[in-house]
């Protein structure tokens, strides 16, 4: 069996990458989702193993010297990290995994597993990923400013991914997401074994 | 706007890329079909500018001497080749530009316009490719040996293409080939002008 597709996801806070990824995930069931692990505190609706796996900081830090994580980091006192097995095992077993995290995160795996499909998802333009921030709820112009500087930091890291999709309608993105996963199997590089074996193949000439 | 896409298929004979080819176009009206130029005489149901452009052997050679092919090759002393105004002019427009043709010809592209998507067609097994060679009419043991051990040779060069497609089933085979070519439109690689204009955009924040 072939193994399964790696499928990173990134993108500024406010370009849709959770409506996206999550309208991806209800049309192909056969995709996994990677559920990461946290210290912080479950909020108000989260659920244990559906928004995150919440382990102790000892837990944490006893799977960090096990090898544990995909990736990790510390942000403001808590941990976050992606759980190695889940993503290896399902893999293995030719499933394909979609991993929505972090900028730095995705940047963190594909130095470790570059077979990986990076996609970063884009909103249509800044105006319309301040539209989208404000709609949300109240932030302050200052506050305004610093989330549409910080998005703009991280656009310029698509560079470092190796497809980009621009939310604008998710319907259209999802398509394209689609489209990714399906073109990434036909790469020539994911079929070597498959091309080799026709050399193994009898010949089949009847007299 | 951004140019289109090159998009160049080969595979043995028997693979059946003509019939993906032109299942593809019939969906996506908006590929152009680049149509080869040769010197060897029209044959049965062959149209002049549908099946080929028929040059003179003056004339060919004539338009060898302006630069006026993408890829040209002697083959049992006629010519053929890849009108080179056609394809750039319809990428330049923004049309992406379909060309059916050899494995040689589709490298020397390759060495010139390395940004086009170059898809290689494969039969699901040799056993197959064989049926369909033999259900085409009378093909004798020694010339079908020949041809499965020409397919052969040929499908070793699949590595120097970027995807291959198993040919098994034609609506899945232009299914693949619509995924690809959607795909290869959200390479980052192919847009850094859309990417780098984020920060041309004006900041919008009311007070």
């Amino acid at each position: 069996m072939s193994k399964g597709l790696l499928i990173v996801v990134s993108g500024p806070s406010g370009a849709g990458k959770g409506t996206v990824c999550s309208a991806l995930l209800a049309k192909q069931a056969d995709i996994k989702l990677s559920i990461s692990a946290t210290t912080r505190a479950p909020r108000n609706m989260e659920k244990p193993g559906v928004s995150y796996h919440y382990f102790t900081k000892e837990e944490f830090i006893e799977q960090i010297g096990d090898d544990g994580f995909l990736e990790y980091a510390e942000v403001y006192g808590n941990y976050y990290g992606t759980p190695k097995k889940f993503v290896l095992d399902a893999l293995e077993a030719g499933n394909d995994v979609l991993l929505e995290i972090d900028i730095q995160g995705a940047l963190k795996i594909k130095e470790t597993y570059p077979d990986g499909v990076f996609v970063f998802i884009l909103p249509p333009t800044l105006k319309e990923l301040q539209k989208r921030i404000t709609s949300r709820g109240t932030e302050t112009e200052e506050s305004l400013k610093k989330r549409l500087g910080a998005a703009l930091e991280e656009i310029e890291l698509a560079f470092e991914y190796e497809y980009c999709i621009v939310n604008d309608e998710v319907d259209a993105a999802v398509e394209e997401m689609e489209a990714v996963v399906k073109a990434e199997r036909c790469l020539i590089k994911r079929n070597h074994e498959r091309i080799h074996n026709y050399r193994e193949e009898e010949f089949y000439v009847e007299a």
